[in-house]
């Protein structure tokens, strides 16, 4: 696996849902496709017809899980489908989503993406009033919470959501139609645009783009619920809002770049972040001969930064992009090839020059250190890192797999003694001010640069306490 | 695929256990291995190592689902593992055991063999109080109930067991060890042996010769719960036995020969079955040249029926013994060619012969008719089919996948009418008398046969009234 | 590997073609499905169009390696198959056949059952003149010497085939049609039979029955080239025939029971074997309570002893008909379990008996050993080997592997000292005049019991007088 | 397949060798995996441990081939690779490389990229003298050609390369080491540099990068045999060499932007094409707001276009990172959906804008066209084509598979009426001549723009004239 070799933040779903269309299984299939980047573990489709529910799932990449016969096999007007990246350990098929239902009566499916904060509760209130748990994923809760609810479909489902804290964008599909459901902070993002007579919803707006030219998009709103139904659609907020938090590593590494995310184009964000970056280090005083940035997800904000500095962009690092799943078992050798692998750099670029280098995060430390351990070994005279995000500092418990937070390296070290660590010549993170500024939008959760969490965290409280009480921050 | 040619009637499963042997997991593996013919299309293992539970299933045979990795993973003293044949429909992998309560507190896991007749009744009470159903299994209900009991897990083991009607052989895996429960009719089989210093348990005795030669065999009882813990065993009956019903299509088909169930040597039993046919036969003067049976289920009656008549048991019918699972498309001509493929005639035995043919059951009677005209295409003088049962006029609904009854060709057909029609010399079907003459034991279900079910059918029942009353039997 | 844990003698190949039929793709399948006993590493089959050489091929079962789109891709009226064993070492996918020489002109394709015992030699000389193997199978030398033949293709074929020492079933697909060629020494079954205008021709005649119920079979003779042509049939001998040795294994082990090789059915000719192995007893004034066979090949000697003997026959040992191919790793335990997984004793049946226990065949006695420890586990009283065969003490180099011939037990120890180390209480193998005997045939080779070997065996020759100089024989 | 929606050129193969390293393989392994973009859809490595030749290969990426045990199969301290692109129809496992001479002495293996014009005159001409082709690939010829040769290994090869025109890079291994040859008109890139105490060769320079940071590379020359072996290097010219011609494709499109090629760098090169757009287009008063390239490929040419030009480098086009190989059947619908599914424009970048547009060929122009119907339903204004590159005219015969000529747009269509079929607002093709003066190097083969091919063609110059007849060029 590549991914032991080489560093990554991990972003745990992507969900797509169409209301209505024929070819709702297919056109889900095209939605998950283009949400693949959010998830590549596992990935499934439920189509709702009459009174039947179908659903078909399996471990692996869209293309690979879906051929003609399971997507002809999905018959219905509606459909969700889910793309699922997990966690370690939860590599079950039990977790593969969507989650069903299959009752007698009313039978209904649920997707997911974000972490429920007090899922610890409640499973343990529900288990001690009967219910079972089949697998570990909290999309299971959802299932439950719902079904013990009282009342109509919808009245069940804003009971069920008001009991969950946390980040997520949820889809429900019944015989009613579809639910899109979104959490009280805005942590997770949600939209929906217009196709044909019906809709199209999904996490990233880029996913709307494989079907249609039409750009009216609009976002699920912060505690809303958006009940898309054979008459129409029909909103209704079943929790307080509490203003949109978008997870900032939205916009800093996991979006595609032509998604807008609450009205934010993942690709101009960047390249915001890149012109801050500049005018810093004008401020700063420091001059540089070319600007690289590292690919895919950096290269929007490394030419913001060229465009705000005049220091020329340049494609200094090139990504191969056959790096797969598999892998043959790495040595020691083949472990330090890890990053060659994936990264090469132009020597007749970089050779003799002063190198602002811009990536997103920083999270072990490795994969930086053995860039530039590239670049100089190409004859970089200088590689002055600048990352596109403050320091990540704090675990998220909001839907991001930012690794055990033994492992988060600003956590442990200050940015000087990282600098050294990585052997660059200077090293800058941005601050979460910057961010504002770049975004010009506040409504951001930086709780993994701050610790400032913007729900209770009930369990996960308690081990964040004991740690930092044990490990005080530099 | 062949089983879309060959008619044929289906076990649903075999459940195995193990408390407790450091290898578990392997020694289920091989129990699971040697009951691969109560079914091909999944299989799982749950293992049990303090509070956590681990377990692995998948599509397919026992020694493709499972290599090294796999079993090395499943840690733990306890073991229980399934095969299982799934039914139309139900072939998602939701429905693969062993199916698992994955609680915060008190994890459990349960394997099932049989059919729950109240199971719609159950699962639309358990619905309405907010139960959630995944797959379609009946050992999902089992889950609940477990769970919506009161007391300690033993306890409500026996009140989850209590509300069941229908046929099953049950292990539950947990903490506290597993615990084995048949239902108060006996209509599955459930047995269990003492192997090293602890404990075997499985569907059917054949799994124990493969880790030992130890033959002490107990049945679990009609009604009783054996309780395999760290201080012994705990044995209680939690409903009053009904004395034992074992399903006949055990001993006539599904059973391997090696096994021995509720003290009846499978094999013998068949044997029996050929003796008490001959007898019939010899009563009515029936004479013939070689009696043949349709290999593999059909060769220990057989033999008995040669013994009994003195006529000369010959291998006159070959199976190929590679007759797969996956297959090209049949053409209207394949499929003819379907009964060829998987058997043929050695035509220097029966050409000229007047054959005594004993088969063991007649589902569609495709197969058979098939089977007769390659035997007079190889020179057969005259087939005398014996079949070593009585007629199938009724559907089971504990456990055994029948087909829907408007197949059953003896609920159709007179046993003349059927004999005209698969163009046999005569044909003789078993009385349910004989059989209990042949097992020397009237402990039998036999509802197939004669429609007297041992327990309440529930909504099935309706099914079946309005079935007979537009249907009424030959 | 089950294969690894149990002992086994390999068949090489079979081979199947049919000349002509609309769909010969289709009906090669299924012949090569009924061949499916003689090989399962691999298997092909090439079709002609007319000057169109089509061909697929893989590793696995005919039905793991052949879908729908594979046959229909497989377009032409005449074909050829193939479905290899595979020596150790010899995995790869460039010797699984049919070898294709795609030329630019007259491109022909080969199946070849059987070995070249001057393979090397050839291959040398070959070599020299400029010819590249790419794969080690015999096979590929066959392409060579018909490519560098003169003449007609006809002319060709014979000059190719009288170079050829050995023995061999071989069939060549091209534009003119199917030639099917036997070595002079008929060592190897090669026959056929018409099909509605056309023919089928198989290694065995129990592929035959599979498409039709005639029965009219020719075998192709020693020495023989058979040319299936649009005009018909040519037959011609390409070398003098020197009789018919067929390969005596194919009788008592290979060959289904259902096929007729050169006039005697397999089946039939178990029984005599059986029959010849109970007059012996008496003689000798062996008695015992029940006849067993170690299923399935022994099956019908163990009913022919039956017979003669009067002594009843017992399905005393069950096989588990899912051994499969693949597996979890063996330790020493589990290697121990291998003949259990197997096999399996009817305790009822065996427990205080004197028993026949009939096999075909001892290689190793690792096998033997463990059946007879199983019966003796059950119960058995007394447990007397008769093996429906002489003991084999020399390897075949006409296409059996009987693996490296250290191995061969018989070849190192005495009857009585192999009786002693198989724990038997008596063991007997056939004469070969009993052999004769029993199949009143003398047209076998029986190299393997005695060394006569019928060719020259050039460079393994050398192999062998070493052997046998170091390792004087018991 | 998305590779049928979406027009591609594809390159025919990648080659790569090891001589000499302990862990030859692996490190091959690692080289083929770089080289991964020249080909798909199978790949092999073959190694020489002493006589000892041995190989495995397969179908699919380097990643899926080969796990840990082929790896650790393949022992020995030279090895040779390759990756495949296959053509239609010539898919089958006989054609991936290695090839193999099996032989009983002196084994040797080849890979080989590029293209034998005069293969079919050879192969008649070996098949008249006897020699054998298994598969369809030109390698084949390549073995007989070597084994046929007289005198020494070496002499033989230069025998054999001496009779092949073309294009070729390739590889031979052999107990004596390896050795590199590249065709005498330097059609196809082959280089080396040193690797510890041996040497890496390969089809591109970037793979040496992921072994090692040196960056020593020296191509071989044209008509150039390098002698990889235990002294050193031995090099020898086997023709008369005719300078560089290295493929212009190689430069616009196939090679990764970090490989140096005949000492060009792709980045670079790419780099100056588009400074050479950008000056004519500043000669005839074009302007525009934004510059954007098709990803990948056209990124270098696009950065170079905006430095040149000043207008700014925009990355209006994101390409998804997941299109996979497999692919539910498209529909007509879903057939337009292709480009969406692969690359969708970020709409407030293009949206208003007039737009260059890079890209690096015209093949079929379908995919043009719908990315300018992508770029105006955001919102272009206008979309300007620029391609880095003349117009492809005339097939290729030297290892490109640029679809068969009829699809050739601008051998159809003039630039304007290209423009007008692709809806663009302006299109412009570079000159030959721009070429060379953008690459600084008129060693180039250009002649799928010119039709001035630099060998002689044999039978495919006939199929060029009959076309080029009956389809005048516009």
């Amino acid at each position: 696996m590549v991914c032991e070799i080489i560093e990554e933040i991990h972003e745990e779903c992507g969900v797509f849902g169409v209301y209505h269309a024929e070819d709702s299984a297919s056109l889900t299939y095209y939605g998950l496709h283009a949400l693949q980047h959010r998830g590549q573990e596992g990935c499934g489709i439920a189509t709702m017809n009459g009174e039947c529910l179908t659903a078909y799932k399996g471990k692996g990449l869209v293309s690979e899980v879906f051929r003609d016969e399971q997507i002809q096999a999905l018959q219905g007007e509606y459909a969700i489908g889910h793309v699922r990246y997990s966690t370690a350990g939860g590599n079950e098929i039990e977790n593969v989503q969507p989650l069903i239902a299959n009752l007698e009566k009313h039978k209904f499916a649920v997707v997911h993406n974000g972490q429920i904060v007090n899922a610890k509760e409640l499973r343990i209130e529900l288990e001690k009033k009967g219910s079972i748990f089949q697998g570990s994923s909290d999309s299971e809760i959802i299932l439950h919470l719902i079904q013990q609810g009282k009342g109509s479909f919808s009245e069940r489902i804003k009971q069920a959501f008001q009991r969950l804290e946390g980040a997520y964008a949820c889809l429900v599909l019944c015989e009613e139609g579809i639910f899109a459901i979104r959490d009280h902070n805005g942590l997770r993002p949600l939209a929906y645009a217009s196709y044909q007579d019906g809709y199209l919803i999904s996490s990233e707006s880029c996913a709307f783009d494989v079907m249609s030219s039409s750009k009216e998009i609009t976002d699920v709103d912060s505690g809303e619920i958006v009940w898309f139904h054979s008459k129409g659609i029909t909103k209704e907020y079943y929790r307080k809002p509490q203003g949109v938090h978008m997870c900032a590593m939205e916009y800093i590494y996991f979006a595609r770049p032509d998604s807008v995310i609450d009205g934010i184009n993942v690709h101009e964000a960047r390249v915001a972040t890149g012109r801050v970056m500049a005018q810093k280090d004008k401020e700063s005083g420091v001059s540089a001969d070319i600007v690289i940035g590292v690919p895919d997800s950096s290269t929007s904000a490394a030419i913001g930064y060229a465009k705000e500095s005049g220091i020329p962009y340049e494609l200094g690092l090139i990504k191969n992009r056959y790096v797969g799943r598999t892998f043959i078992q790495p040595t020691q050798k083949q472990r330090e090839r890890g990053v060659r692998m994936k990264l090469s750099a132009i020597e007749s670029l970089v050779s003799g020059k002063r190198i602002i280098l811009i990536d997103d995060s920083i999270v072990r430390g490795t994969t930086s250190r053995r860039i530039v351990q590239l670049l100089k070994e190409a004859g970089a005279k200088e590689v002055h890192i600048r990352i596109g995000a403050p320091a990540i500092t704090h675990p998220c418990f909001y839907g991001v797999d930012t690794s055990s937070f033994e492992e988060l390296i600003s956590a442990r070290m200050s940015d000087a003694e990282l600098c050294e660590y990585l052997k660059a010549d200077s090293l800058r993170f941005m601050e979460i001010s910057d961010l504002i500024k770049a975004y010009q939008s506040d409504a951001l959760c930086t709780a993994c640069f701050s610790g400032h969490y913007v729900t209770k965290l009930f369990s996960y409280g308690t081990i964040i306490q004991a740690f930092y009480e044990s490990h005080p921050l530099k």
